[in-house]
């Protein structure tokens, strides 16, 4: 899931920067003169109208694996309620990686995905989930491997982030970053995390599907007998069920940017306010392949594999934010989120992650020996716009979000804070897809505009409800196919200047 | 450690390959008739020379972190035996990855070393290790984290690695790369690798360790007693004693390319024979940081943290093995092994470690948060020649190992299997230090040369005893210095050729 926070994407672009940092040095000021007492209320004024004007964005998915048809409904409602969680915080002033946890909350706690409750049974029957998350401004991440008896993983993730970014422990010593098996739990218990008893966690839909893929395994390993060389064994095997560690992969994860997206220059007519700077955060929890052996960790809880998220700096002019799903001993082998990121930076998104799950993932030399690679990706990125001419007022942010998946089916949700409800896709294909979008976010009605490297981009947000807009490109068939970029093909070209909204 | 074994370095350059692949089709044939005879006899003999001839590198590292002066010479001890077990493993025709993790047993049964006997104990007072390694070839993985009650961890990661390269299990089921906790050990104990009781894993040496560290956590967290804020805290903290979690962590670790070095060219007069291609491999070892939260994994276990091999392919000229030691969370941030691999594909080695170094570890934006980063990498690459003229005879390789840290201390150990014994260095420095050396392995007294991207390079082997000749700059100071790339200064410019030898 991807979530990216615009407090003030509606027109206001690079106010809230400047808002929050005023905020804070009157908090510390205690301003008592008449001068400051009315300094003071026109930034209570300012308050009120953040508060209505705080914005953002967050992607979600349900997993790359295969979604039965049957709960498809739930499938969807569980993303639009994640979706919806994340818009609820950031609207109450979180944080990207705040937000993101709070989204991730709802996708662990629904029945239907495989991750915290109703997660895939191990070998031995038990529940273990993995997490991890990243905060794209301090770098900083949390991670869970092989954990029980904890409802919400991610949140353990998310508080092992948080300790550290406080720094060191007693003694000096360095707070971890990666907790696993018993500790963990101990770890996530001392620091105030409920318990939850493992029996709890299991749902009728996991225990029917363990016991399932149990009577599969006795079968299979029945057919082995009698063969004795490896080799052929397994190959028999294959025969019976290739698909029991795929069907049950439905992983859980979500990205955002946060409302601390702008940086203001406050020199009016020069140099206005642009965008420079965007939170994003990543997420992803995940119960595991089904039948996994005790103790074994995925991609969830492997950092560079699971998720990623890093702000634009100097050497990267976007920002990004992934999150992977699919086979862990896949994802781990290729880091298929860390790769992902990077290849992010290139002009072309669509053609980047297209490139990048061929080359990096599909055909990776990392997985020649493997006959089927699985696994699926959501991407966000936020363009750190270039220079603007002095002449030009920008109101608005494009951000473009990709998934794309070699498994059987995808469920992707989506929305802006602006938005009354999330969208979701489901893309359900045996082959491989990719989608791309291109959203702009700003007041309805009005003209969104960034500056790429390659020049001005337009789009205008529709004028009645909500505040994005968009090309949406879902290109699913037998092969790649490459595609034009949306951002090159802006879906108006006016160059209209909006008004400046006084907050 | 950096091992690299190579059968026919010794003036035999590409000829050991197709010995091999000739003796294999003789197994396979069963020959019956005078002349397969003949021929088998021929083989026979070259059997034997094989024996004899049978090469290699090793490089090994006993951590980066803080040795006791009062143990250097045990420290230089057990890096010799890690050598010389590798050598012993591949004279007796191993391949990289199981010479590799032989020599890691050697460093994890040592009682000085923190890794396997005699690790740092954890806040409960038990030892947890991790363990990786990585084969160049297949690009398979296997790793443990967290695991109690196992001497030897880098054997289940070795065990994982290998039952990973044998496909899928029972009913399609995907073999896990990375296994944690418990569920590794009972993993292990299942696939015959002998469990250990933990306190026969405790040394008196980590028995006092720990219990010195416990003092200090206790003196420190007493006189943050009346420090409200966290900040306040964690200073006075640190003045007691930063050192502690440094002090302790010396992890282990080894790489090696094995004798599959050559595939030849059997076109006499015409591109002659000549290295193509090398395996090799990487593994690492850790016992963690002292006092570390039970459940902590470090970089040991983490995938593009702990250590990197991979062979030289279309895309990348050299074959690289890198291993590091340090702070496990400094170096998963960083994801340090696989820059380095990464860095190495750049023409001159020296350079790039150094830059990586700078740029991906010590000024990281990932770690900008940290005081001061805490690590060391052990690095090998191997020249895969370009295209020699068909006049020359090329018999032998040239290998640049490198190491480099800003702990205070490294030992490093490293031998060919020419070599009758192991060399190793002691770098012992507060600040940071590279330190890189060339060596041409090769017949005693032949020229060997070799052909980089930058035109011939040659240097001659020793006239008497061992294979190895080399330039080696230690270059240790204050601050990061540049120096010329060892290989572009050979110390022999001879551009003799050497008799074929006969095998």
């Amino acid at each position: 899931m991807l979530i990216f926070s615009t407090d003030a994407l509606i027109g206001l672009s690079g106010y809230a920067g400047v808002m929050e940092s005023l905020m804070n040095s009157a908090e510390e000021q205690q301003p008592t003169s008449p001068i400051t007492n009315l300094w003071s209320k026109k930034q209570e004024a300012s308050k009120n109208q953040k508060q209505k004007l705080v914005g953002g964005f967050v992607l979600v998915h349900a997993g790359a694996g295969y979604h039965s048809e049957s709960k498809a409904k739930e499938y969807k409602y569980v993303c639009k309620r994640a979706c919806q969680r994340a818009v609820d915080r950031l609207k109450a002033g979180a944080l990207a990686v705040e937000a993101v946890a709070a989204a991730l909350v709802e996708l662990e706690d629904s029945p239907f995905t495989n991750a915290g409750m109703g997660s895939n049974l191990n070998l031995s029957g038990e529940i273990e989930c993995d997490a991890s998350i990243m905060d794209g401004k301090s770098l900083h991440y949390g991670a869970v491997g092989a954990i029980g008896g904890i409802k919400n993983p991610v949140l353990v993730a998310n508080r092992l982030l948080s300790e550290a970014q406080k720094g060191k422990l007693s003694a000096g010593r360095i707070p971890p970053c990666f907790l696993v098996g018993r500790g963990a739990h101990e770890w996530a218990v001392s620091h105030g995390i409920p318990p939850c008893p493992s029996e709890k966690m299991a749902t009728k839909f996991s225990l029917s599907a363990y016991k399932r893929n149990k009577r599969k395994m006795e079968l299979a390993e029945k057919m082995d007998t009698g063969h004795n060389q490896t080799k052929k064994r397994r190959q028999s095997s294959e025969n019976v069920s290739t698909v029991l560690s795929v069907k049950c992969n439905i992983s859980t994860c979500l990205m955002m940017v946060d409302r601390k997206w702008f940086r203001v220059s406050r020199h009016r007519g020069s140099r206005c306010s642009r965008p420079r700077e965007g939170n994003v955060a990543a997420a992803v929890s995940s119960g595991g392949l089904a039948m996994k052996h005790p103790g074994r960790v995925g991609q969830a809880a492997h950092y560079g594999c699971g998720c990623w998220a890093e702000n634009a700096c100097n050497m990267n002019p976007y920002s990004t934010a992934v999150s992977t799903s699919g086979c862990g001993e896949h994802l781990i082998r290729t880091m298929l989120a860390r790769e992902c990121s990077v290849a992010m930076q290139s002009e072309d998104a669509h053609q980047a992650l297209l490139e990048a799950m061929q080359n990096k993932f599909i055909s990776s030399p990392f997985l020649a020996s493997e006959d089927r690679v699985l696994g699926g990706v959501i991407v966000l990125r936020c363009c750190r716009c270039v220079e603007a001419p002095p002449s030009q007022n920008i109101q608005g942010i494009l951000v473009e979000f990709l998934w794309s998946h070699s498994t059987e089916s995808m469920c992707v949700g989506y929305m802006s804070a602006q938005d009354s409800k999330a969208k979701v896709s489901f893309s359900n294909t045996s082959t491989r897809a990719i989608s791309c979008m291109t959203v702009a976010l700003g007041q309805p009605g009005a003209i969104v505009q960034t500056y790429t490297k390659r020049g001005p981009v337009e789009m205008k947000a529709p004028a009645t409800g909500g505040v994005m807009s968009g090309q949406f490109r879902d290109l699913l068939g037998l092969m790649w196919r490459t595609a034009e970029r949306s951002q090159s093909q802006p879906c108006q070209t006016q160059s209209k200047t909006v008004t400046n909204f006084e907050v």
